[in-house]
């Protein structure tokens, strides 16, 4: 039991979950093109046909030889014999031959024989004749098959997210479902004897549980599954059920509450009870988020993070959300960061990496200020509900001065 | 059929639009809280309960009166019988009287008559009696009852996007569902006798439909929820039809296509058709964007764009998108910019408002610079895809210079 007493620093922490959990795709499935938004593709896509698939007319007009209209003027016209219509959507039915024109419309084929649509505003048309007024060169007005993707180039690749511009980019090849990596399962619970589900009525000596759907929420803003198990007591019979359960229907748990040094604190033990190599972290030196738990159960990572929100929110931050973003194919984005001053000093707790909850102000110089939220005895919900971000502190620095210029990493994107 | 002909300029038809229509939520629905995520609030939240419920112990000690800890030093012990234990998620069954103290876990409600908590690290225990080494005051170690969120306070307003920290304060306030407002339904259809659906194998003559893909998923990204419908022809008839069941399933239209001034142009006169006032915008003086049409019909707006997917998307971007996240109660995003240098000069279309889409890119110095991708001839899917943003030249402008700097709006979000 020796590793329980051992608080090991943020960045070792760090290390020893890299070391024991490689977070990689779990999977590739094929949905329709429709459903991809914020989905990340799991294939290169390489064109299987031009785009556009064929010469196409940019304009309304005549479709002609080039060199039929050479020495064409303004007072001396050519004329050319009007010899069909070709339609947008149909191949052509004619060909075009020396002398000879067809009409055509925008986005229409090419017909066999054109090499140029001349613009129906610079010709002149009598019954079936079309005076051309001046020469135009080969190509003008047409865009040529594969001018926009050519058959076989890769437009996409692998571990690109998917937006309206990429889908519109999949359908244009013609593709209506798109491989894409797998969502990460990941089941959340919180514990806790005196935490009741929300809904209910609540009974004397109990509060609602928050961690449960705060964690929810943050797995599907990571590009996570969120299974919602609800809330168990530290009972190790029952945790160890509920674990049990959580493991064989997800990729990842996160719990929360249970992970204190208080008497009924059976997590850590009912994690080392349930596979190898069971806890590989046992409390980090941090603050806030010290009693945190990390497990690898049969190849699965389980974080008990503590039981007050914030802490718990801010842990699942720093650690948990980067490996769901790994594990959905995703890049791992770091926090939005942004240069303020400091209302005033803050301390770190000594020894300790410390994250000190801040709320952005304008001070009367309308400079953006970062001011301490308290996340102490008070605060458990209104923390977590009125900072912006978070300010680091490392563990060998001494204070961060007031009026200072810091980093501040924001919870939410802009 | 004045209308039909004149091009207003992009100013005025925002104007036209506004002055017809005044987009605002449609109505609002009750959800479970952990579907919540990224909904937006349709009421204020007041608290019917102290956070937490009753005073509270944040640590595991000794519940004492701090009357009967004064004058107790390090070498003159006061002593104070146990007199029972209070149990976490509890009401507790003792009360603590003169001379006694109860022994309490961190969270557990603190018994009638102490309004102290004694670390139990500053105490020593022999059977059933306490030694308290130093005097404490009252109240600490204690957390008051309100002391986070005080019952009666407004915790969230109507109109709040809420995400995982917002759903933790909602949760902490025993809300298990919550009101928000209904998310707009958007139909969304391409026209074009040459478009066919992706998915299918490709006929001659014709091409793969992007717009109802593109615009689809612009549509979900802008907090609305997009019918699709899929391509139709140009036929007066069929888009009657079409027009009519999409205006009977959602509360807005888009459709791409048929709105330039070509023969099978039938949108317009298919939307005057359908009801009053029919047309309000019937093209717009912009580079792209001039077939752009806009009718209300039965007080729904309906956007018909152009065929041109970037044209599509760009309009979509100025116009639609904001009237959808002000029908959604979301608040109207600014498009994120980013000033940069421009690669080489830039000149607009004569007289029309003009959006150049651009490429950022780093120059030598490693300044970010803009890069025109053309929209023109080929490069329908192309620009769209690659694009990082557009650059707006206004009507009176003569052109941008090399070098200059400018500001570029960015499609996507950090």
């Amino acid at each position: 039991m020796e590793m329980f007493r051992k608080l090991i620093t943020f960045d070792e922490a760090q290390q020893v979950i890299q070391r024991h959990f490689k977070p990689k795709p779990l999977g590739v499935e094929e949905i329709p093109l429709l459903e991809a938004n914020d989905r990340v593709l799991a294939e290169d896509i390489t064109a299987t046909l031009d785009i556009p698939p064929f010469n196409r007319s940019t304009v309304d007009g005549y479709a002609v030889k080039a060199e039929d209209t050479f020495g064409a003027e303004e007072n001396k016209p050519i004329k050319l014999k009007v010899c069909g219509t070709v339609n947008v959507g149909e191949p052509p039915k004619i060909k075009v031959t020396w002398g000879t024109a067809a009409e055509i419309v925008t986005g229409a084929p090419i017909p066999e024989g054109a090499d140029v649509v001349l613009m129906v505003e610079h010709t002149v048309r009598k019954n079936d004749v079309v005076y051309v007024y001046n020469a135009v060169a080969k190509d003008e007005n047409v865009m040529k098959a594969g001018a926009d993707i050519q058959k076989g180039e890769t437009v996409l690749k692998t571990g690109q997210q998917l937006y309206s511009r990429e889908i519109g980019v999949l359908a244009a090849l013609g593709l209506a479902k798109v491989r894409v990596y797998a969502v990460p399962r990941v089941a959340v619970f919180s514990t806790g004897a005196e935490i009741v589900e929300p809904g209910g009525k609540l009974p004397r000596g109990k509060i609602y549980d928050i961690n449960a759907y705060s964690l929810s929420t943050a797995v599907l803003e990571s590009g996570g599954k969120p299974l919602y198990l609800g809330v168990f007591p530290d009972d190790m019979a029952k945790l160890q059920e509920t674990l049990k359960h959580a493991l064989a229907s997800a990729d990842m748990v996160i719990t929360s509450g249970g992970v204190s040094v208080g008497p009924k604190d059976v997590m850590p033990q009912t994690l080392n009870s349930l596979g190898k190599p069971g806890v590989i972290v046992c409390g980090i030196a941090t603050k806030p988020g010290k009693p945190t738990t990390v497990a690898l159960i049969d190849g699965k990572p389980v974080f008990s993070l503590p039981g007050h929100p914030t802490s718990a929110l801010l842990i699942f931050h720093l650690l948990v959300r980067p490996i769901i973003q790994s594990m959905a194919g995703r890049k791992v984005e770091n926090t939005l960061k942004v240069k303020v001053f400091t209302a005033m000093r803050m301390f770190p707790a000594k020894g300790r990496r410390t994250f000190i909850m801040v709320k952005l102000k304008r001070d009367k110089l309308n400079r953006l200020i970062a001011e301490p939220v308290p996340v102490g005895l008070s605060g458990a919900i209104t923390t977590l509900a009125k900072a912006d971000g978070f300010v680091e502190i490392a563990e060998s620095q001494q204070f961060i001065d007031a009026e200072e210029e810091i980093t501040v990493n924001l919870f939410r994107k802009v």
